[in-house]
């Protein structure tokens, strides 16, 4: 049957289930292996009808892929979220209807407490990333992180900047730098084939990207959050050759430094107010040289 | 001087402040109006030094823009966030090294409680978005709400669905039907001169649209989420000419009937569990026949 | 077997299922009607041995409790979440080893759509709650809503307060006023012999006691935010003569006036920043003369 | 004036500055010490006029009570934040009006990065926690923590409990156990003049009573949640003699072993769905025997 409302035109079709909380125990040794995961899960393909006419024939249940996700866990394993939303993509691309995925992943880290080998106290600094998605036999790993809240207290300036009439804000040559990373990189690989053919080894790279994140803005004297940015996503370049891009977003956590002078107070850079909102927002994508733009690689992806 | 590090290729640059929390008090008359708006900015342009080499001398602070934000809400006025974003845009695109811009509202609405004129409760249905984006001339108009929380408790089924291995879910033809409305629509208009003649009247194709969602929702005997969405996508295009396409995502926000059996009592569609997690997901975009693709329009646009 | 640690005096056991979510649809008429609930169970009573020992012979399983919960409301109907926690108290109370009960519910409010009498808008003015405890044959019934949030644009004012050596505030003879309250009030009744003939409309005290709190915000011109919770407070107990004690709870959501000065504007209580943190924090009981004070009923509610 | 409504008892006045913001460098050596805590006040005293009649003689502005923190956190230092309430306590408890105090903070961890002596990385095991809340004379210190999220991936059970006739739940002899440990300590100590002689190195107090909690619910085997909470606190009360009562509340925060039944799959204890609402709730108070009960330590505290 035809579309009834044929001045209509009909795209970005997608559905999927989404957050779906899976913790998963290695327990091949006596050292239990947690992989914590909140998975979510999209398709895409000829589902049109199901829009148009309610005719669920082509619809992949969400319950289904959600039982697919555990049952797939079971029989596959997980070693590593990226690793896991391969296993994802490939069932799913075999799958009638299908003619594109898109599978993200984000996982919770734990620390082992030392008293035995399976128990673990949850370790905050950061939530890991991923996702996987398909066009076809053409594939796109992305990896990230969030929340990674770096404070530095001194280190930072900002001044030399344009003074319009709406411009107040003093210069500073020592301020308080505080952000909460978010970065996600694009890995290059045999994308074209849709093999799972990675050479990466994905909890590597991640440590390497996530300790070079740190080291940036732990060294860099900052003139401008701009330039830590940049520092952050140049230095995760050099330490692992797999990315071929990154983007980084961060917002400026404002912490003011409190007038004290009403109280016969000084106030050396000692108590600051941090403040909640409005706070800056600042981001950047930085590609290693000859890489290809890719712009599918990041749909949906914040 | 040249970026230090010609190996790599920075794209992207987005900076400005985010969440600048206005509320705008009209007391033109004994009935005031207010506007509550969650205000972010972010200017694209010239900025590549502040990342490369910590120089500032292009970047208008993100405080700059804050303070732009109240002060032009006192010289222009607030209307219609559409409106006032309008204003920002025209402000900053005049502005040095600004090529283009992009400025989110949220809107919270309230309601005016019947004792007098300046007394109000906040009205919670949902939160009203509005985004504005420019590159050089051309400028876009986006609106939506999110945060609409429905439910059916009958005229809602789920059949016909294809069985896999890891198909277990059971064909219902009498379920709740409940989701979260997220909606965003893009404005046709004469948007390649940069200027602010466009004709809608913001709340009044506001109202039409949430109208419409609402209706539709209501009105439409479900045979899927995706059908639901398509009705109310194309409600909101008939009810408002000036949009040119609407994206809808939906959560499909679980209720389960409670299996009462083992406690000998039936359960005909009476009580259920409200899940949490995991939870379906649903989009799709509707676009008016004729209307041009504006993939711009979407950028950093959920 | 007696405690292994006699040095340790164990109390206050409680144990329970938090927060089940349960939806209630009454289809008697074609007009449905939605109960949509968040309940806690906590029961006390002779658990030590689960504790010190870890032996459960006489620990109600949470799942159980949560069973329970969902049973009931299909053998008790849910008419109001005061009598819905009612059957459970009767339940419960009644059980081997339980010596007191704790009950909490949350309401969630819905507008039916006009299209048809089982369609609903989520009406998010405020959260409803409710709360039955039970000391043996004592019961107690509270009430509350939290989340109400309210904003006069003028009719307040802050003068007159002391000022020290840390007091930079100025005063004011026109502020915008903004809260969010929290009120509970205690149900005086029956309460002695753990039956259920409370006399009180729920539905209707609730709506008295609502319109009661909005209506003495809107009218009191303010000079403190202290003034208007004990008129709130006051109207509520003239309101709804059930009721034997009120406790509100409101933060001062503080609206700053933005210094437009500095770039050449006025700011005739026109524009606002909205502020998140801190924020002031006021609080009082008001007690119909003459009830006797029963602390016991407020244990555990916030 | 008298109250103009004698009917109503008006009690429990209190008013404050919530959630003050505030980080503390410490730069008298290279390697910067932060402090960042988030602390509310409240007052109790003579402030009925201002409830009865908008009389602000006796008010301590909240926005003067926020200056004090800051400015006292600037003149004596923040060197814990059991420390830093009671610098708060000793300066409002001598204002005044005032009979009463209560303080609470929040203090967000930080970990030193490698690079340098001022460059942190937020550290999100967990939230410490403070109170001091005076009544004349009378001091009490409380600590705690929040948010402690641990798991056991074996070494748990729970069995043998009663079956009634909405008892579903299995018996099982290893589940996951895992748990967002809140718990509360009250320090003994000379409490009675209004002193801060406290003997108590509260970092080191905290840290004994942390790693007690973390040990116990590692090397407990576990028959039911309320064992555990029995071992950690008793562990507690073991680890720090300072310590007279502490109160813990956990969360069973649920892990279901997924049914791969249908899929042709066992499912030996490896995957499992981590489930949000409901939640079992569990809780008890441990005192060291001899030690009086305090309940007016505990007011306002969770």
């Amino acid at each position: 049957m035809a579309d009834p409302r044929p001045e209509h035109v009909l795209s970005d079709l997608q559905h999927g289930k989404a957050e779906c909380r899976i913790v998963k125990v290695d327990r091949s040794s006596d050292l239990h292996v947690l992989h914590d995961l909140n998975v979510t899960t999209q398709l895409r393909g000829d589902f049109a009808t199901a829009y148009t006419e309610g005719d669920n024939s082509h619809v992949h249940a969400t319950d289904t892929q959600k039982n697919s996700v555990y049952a797939l866990a079971r029989e596959h394993g997980v070693t590593s979220p990226e690793a896991f939303l391969m296993v994802l993509a490939d069932h799913w691309s075999a799958q009638p209807w299908v003619t594109g995925t898109w599978f993200a992943a984000e996982q919770h880290a734990w620390e082992r407490l030392p008293a035995n080998g399976h128990s673990f106290v949850r370790s905050g600094q950061e939530t890991r990333t991923a996702w996987v998605q398909t066009y076809g036999d053409v594939r796109f790993v992305l990896a990230g992180l969030t929340d990674l809240v770096v404070l530095k207290s001194t280190g930072s300036e900002f001044r030399g900047f344009p003074r319009d009439r709406f411009t107040t804000l003093a210069e500073t040559d020592d301020r308080i730098l505080a952000t909460s990373v978010t970065a996600t990189w694009r890995y290059a690989g045999a994308d074209t084939d849709g093999a799972t053919d990675w050479a990466t080894d994905w909890d590597t790279a991640y440590a390497a990207v996530r300790a070079a994140l740190l080291g940036a803005f732990a060294t860099t004297h900052s003139l401008a959050l701009q330039q830590t940015i940049h520092a952050m996503a140049t230095a995760a370049l050099d330490a692992c050759p797999d990315i071929a891009e990154i983007r980084i977003q961060c917002p400026n956590k404002h912490h003011f430094l409190v007038d004290l002078e009403p109280f016969g107070l000084d106030n050396p850079g000692e108590v600051f107010h941090a403040a909640d909102r409005p706070y800056g927002l600042i981001s950047a994508t930085v590609t290693r040289a000859g890489a290809a733009a890719e712009p599918r690689a990041w749909a949906g992806i914040g």
